[in-house]
């Protein structure tokens, strides 16, 4: 099967639901780490221009990329005040996703499904 | 040359073992990051669902991955007690491979062979 | 667009500078994350190999990634006391350019440009 690697780098707020929402539709897999960013919109006015994000990776079967990007996009979302639709707010983060050749399990020494 | 990057979620306990192993086999670079993750089995039972381990991140050629591969698998694998062959335990972790497009080293800011 | 990762894994005395001037030449998105590494020449004499490093990631078009690589090794390059041209130092790190197939912002839930 294809594989890919699913890497969103959002809100730090996020991340307990996150995680609790990925395994409940069997996500069985995923990587945090803290880190800091900036996206299209640093604070210019701060001395470190980076804020608090965290970075999400999954390892995952093509064919469950696009489920997967929609429930990270649709928890990850700040919708503005009074917005209507997909009004999300600067800071709000991305979604990547890059080829994975070959995946493996140590449990069990050998290539398996992620 | 191929390069690719294998990517390794480990037990944070192996982390020194791997440094010096992989150092000996002419891995001529390494990163480590700690993370937070879980698997197939994250722990439903605690408040949360991930626990430590750390991320390793080598580029390489094509050609050394499947010793590299398995090196890891070897060091981070934990027998389950009186198991015979490759029976590991939950929250072993997993080994991705990654294709690389360029490689470049800084100190000679070129394009090099990792 | 093609689209690329550009990752670089930098000491860390360089992050400010970094990301001023990524900023400055219009990197819309950076992500730093801190990590501990070894590379062609770690330290053998200490108990631990490796030393502290920050590790960048930046999603960009695959016609910005040139320009991209060349600022960050002109960044991050340290030359050596008295020396001439590229003549960089060890640690200074290196940077590698992994393919992206699809990048989403999470403010507008769609594909985009990074």
């Amino acid at each position: 099967m294809d594989l890919k690697c699913v890497v969103a780098v959002l809100r730090p707020d996020f991340r307990e639901v996150l995680e609790r929402r990925l395994g409940a539709i069997h996500v069985h897999g995923m990587t945090v780490t803290r880190v800091r960013g900036f996206g299209a919109h640093p604070n210019l006015f701060a001395d470190d221009w980076t804020t608090e994000h965290i970075k999400i990776e999954v390892f995952t079967g093509a064919d469950n990329v696009d489920a997967l990007v929609t429930t990270i996009m649709d928890i990850a979302h700040v919708g503005a005040v009074g917005a209507v639709g997909a009004v999300g707010a600067v800071g709000d983060g991305v979604v990547a996703v890059l080829p994975v050749e070959k995946f493996f399990r140590v449990r069990s020494k050998s290539e398996a499904q992620p």
